[in-house]
């Protein structure tokens, strides 16, 4: 049994890790921390969880978290790194939920996200963790940098074409959309169903914390630098992420629909759909999966690949414990056989 | 013209108020205030009324609000009272959109409002404004006490019944359903889209403080104390309240459909449908109107009351634009002319 | 194995059964009937399913279903009748979720369906699948009638209080709320979302078809007929009920707490809040459970019971799969551990 | 007065149009037909009309239709074209909200929507009815045939830019996102609350009827043939269009945020936002508004676009008002003054 630890367990995508980790049966769940909620029942706060979680909150303790084989940080950014120095000392592996560890450049990610970087040097070791990407890394790591939701979406729907150099990587276009719990589970105005319901809108267009760690992994895959122009969306739903993406190629973009089941043929997550498919975000919600259908234009040099995931989910808590089960060597898809639920 | 300042206009009630003001032909609105927002457009914060409304919010100066014919309140309960004594010295009138003045027992007020009540003094003379039932002391009123949205639901569908004597009015039952913006336009999260989205529940079933309100309006219709059980519930919607309404007569409801038709025969906002009819929250989405509809049960003895309004609207602003049309003698329906929004 | 059919498997009940019975360990799936679509895959229907199942539609085959342990008829109103007796004739068991076997007396049946039933014969042998009330004889059944999902949610909201004479049963009152995948996957223009959504109302105030079956259940806990209103509303969501209950004693309610605490206390899939307690639909999203919460008010004689469940689990495909755990011998809880789904 | 007649008003632009005729005050409305519903009231399907109309629907004659002024047809694709010869031929004058007579190509029509047309004589004489392009021809048309709701969005976008050559238009990029309102009032499983709510989707890759039309339009205005590529998507909502718009100019796009304060200064409909909006779809709400927020990127060669519509008002009942208006003098803003609803 692993013995599991979730630092900050009061967001969603705590809360989603929570029913995922209940269910898990290599896991041994040690904690659930939160400062604000200490003290309180986990199910108090989510019912849901009544009948499988007889845990309450608690602080968090840097020994009894050490502890433990595996601590899940699904805190806000600027958290994990605080602690993560001296967990890892104590001997505890790391996956952050949160972007502490996504950005290889400490300047880059200073400067997106308006805070110093409590331990840059630890920035070599993490590993990225996008199991189709880097699954031989992720098993040895000490530290996994979970994936962005946006990022995870978008990557998976281009990888494909930036490793194979298929496409122009100079004029990529990811016009996402995402359900609300994409913000959290603080109190805001923004995301009050009286004012995201019934709307829709594009926000952050100048620029949105996800941007360099998409470019950061598509560059990596294209062995250069790609121009990416990422426009997110906020829609009336609560989860789901639909990435559509534009992407050229002057040469033409060939059997991409090939190219695509090759890429992914052992992938347990990523499911390639059969030519003209309309992936539905619904289709993967509650489940941990990357649904992907491709529709090259009839001028032959225009692709449109629609790719969709449930954020909290593949685009967060259960890309984690997909990790976690790469790390600890279970089946990839321990703990994660769910289907997506419809209606 | 009337001359007219909103206090406190960033709010739902606000901005709907605002949205009406705008189209009344016999409105000059003079001023928009909120503290927090001096100095802003009031179109940066609602640009949907760009175009509509060219004023900035500003700090409440009682020297320019008491120049007013008249000011609306549309903040927050306790704010009104600490006001109300010197603009109606300088000679304004004024209409309360919060709960101030909707007791006429100061001591109650301060039980379920949790404050004590700045002047007390005025609950005699505060008219409450539900036209159905006050239209004269409404045309006088120096100072109005708009009606809360579930008692002006629930009044309206049972008001026929106690005034006449038709049902036993010891176990009267009002299961009413609101929309999110009954809850107001602060960052909450318990109305966040991702927590109030795709759920149901009651809330507040020990005791809400349109209990009292309700009790009083009733009691007056009926001349004697009744009994009331009220459950109100939030439907993940945004604008709308369903009561429906549970009377038992031990000697037979009789022909409610007449006693109804009759009742509200004269009154422009309220629409009492054909019998067997279920009225729709989207069919006043929108509108200042009631619609409701009777079934009598084969029992003989259970009535089943269903009425609709929008919580925004003849739940608040719409309502207090009426009153205000009846306290400066324009038609009653002026500005007020706007059929629901479907779909 | 148990060898498993489900005839119908294209509406929302059919899909939520795969869904389960896609995860249980004890299933073979033999086969899933749809006339509409025999030959397409299910998958291509319902791609939620990809990875999970791999099956296609197939006609309905009296001599294939008849060789399964067990065949669920998800199918609507009128259908399991005609083949329930030749399925039975040749060994299978099965478990009806539309209401052909729900009621006992064929004339009542007869007249809320509007059809002449074609086996009033097997009535008496039908159990209706409560588990709560009927276990032993579900254990022994060769026919279960599986019971609505109003039904569901109002029967265990109300047994232990009607079961224990605790209120006056004349004057029952269920006021209702559901999502509208009660509705069905069939094309109407009724539960569009833009018909629906944004929208409240109530419907068939005169009588629906879930009455008799509630009336003859609480009937046969008390011992005597009940008299009981029943309203039922449509919500803009998709999946939940949510049945807010009213009773009253004459002699006070007592503690109903206890009462219930003690009743439900070995049930795996009722769950009894704490005091205050308000039930959220969201917390039994996906999962088969019914949480009740107890409101004895004020006045000593007034009860209220909120009780939740998701109407295409607990309410239909959960319950469906609970009775087939206790027909064959399984622990009850196998392939429903599953929490619900938040947010 | 100008005498109207709407043919089909059963639909969503129908009723629309009824809520903004109703309010009109310089229509006279002589007849609203529906072969389906004639001798209905149009205040029992649509009781939000209730106190603003009082006609029932009739059958389409075209003896009474001729004699009005002015007819709408709010009818599905094929219908207008068949009765307008004679409608025009009694001397009436024609809107159809439908796509009949939007492209000058027979052909390319019937291609497109599977039928032969009619009337392709009138093609050549149609006017295309966006009035920030056609107005002049719009006031002497006797047949309008009013825009799609994508093709409104997406050319009030692009217009300035095409026109003025700014960008390349070899590679327009149309993601677009509509709520389920514009997929009409039919009964239908793909746009059922259950099945379109909580749920995000792309349809129609491979090629959409409305992208033709938007071609036409944004090819006259470029003098060449265009290269779009347009992909619609289903939004969980009821009304609105978000058009995320992205253009390319190899010499960089220049002053954008001028070129569209100059080109739509004299629109009465068209809002150009300040720089660094993001409009709101719910900020049309209701409204016959395109609201406009311009986003040219750091590289100085990429132009985000976003432009927002209600697709039942400005993209489709609204407009068709406001070519009333012209066509008969009449202010352009006549029975249009109505700002959003917020929330």
């Amino acid at each position: 049994m692993i013995k599991v630890a979730v630092v900050g367990g009061t967001g969603y995508t705590g809360v989603e890790l929570l029913r995922l980790l209940a269910l898990h049966p290599q896991v041994e769940l040690q904690a659930v921390t939160s400062r604000a909620e200490a003290g309180t029942a986990v199910c108090d706060l989510f019912p849901s969880l009544r009948g499988y979680l007889d845990l309450a909150f608690s602080e968090p303790d840097p020994e009894r978290l050490g502890a433990c084989d595996l601590v899940f940080f699904a805190t806000p950014n600027g958290v994990a790194m605080t602690l993560a120095p001296e967990l890892l000392r104590r001997g505890a592996r790391l996956i952050d939920l949160a972007a502490d560890f996504r950005l290889r450049d400490a300047s880059v990610w200073e400067q997106w996200y308006g805070m110093p970087h409590a331990c840059p040097e630890l920035l070599a070791e993490a590993v990225y963790g996008l199991p189709e990407v880097n699954r031989a890394s992720i098993a040895q790591a000490r530290l996994v940098a979970n994936p962005g939701c946006y990022p995870t979406a978008v990557q998976l729907g281009l990888l494909p074409l930036v490793e194979s150099g298929r496409v122009d990587v100079d004029t990529l276009i990811a016009d996402c959309k995402s359900g609300v719990s994409g913000a959290g589970r603080g109190a805001s105005v923004a995301t009050l169903l009286a004012e995201a319901g019934e709307n829709f809108k594009a926000y952050a267009v100048a620029g949105h914390r996800h941007l360099p760690e998409i470019r950061q992994g598509l560059s990596l895959a294209a062995g250069k630098a790609v121009g990416l122009t990422f426009v997110p969306h906020l829609t009336p739903m609560i989860r789901g992420i639909h990435a559509t993406l534009y992407a050229r190629s002057a040469s033409g973009v060939g059997d991409v629909q090939a190219l695509f089941a090759e890429r992914y043929a052992d992938e347990p997550f990523v499911d390639v759909l059969p030519p003209g498919s309309h992936p539905e975000t619904r289709s993967v919600k509650g489940a941990n999966a990357c649904r992907i259908a491709l529709h090259p234009l009839d001028d032959g040099h225009t692709l449109v690949v629609l790719s969709v995931i449930d954020n909290l989910v593949k685009g967060a808590a259960g890309q984690a414990v997909q990790n976690m089960n790469i790390m600890f060597g279970c089946d990839e898809r321990s703990g994660l056989r769910l289907p997506g639920l419809i209606p």
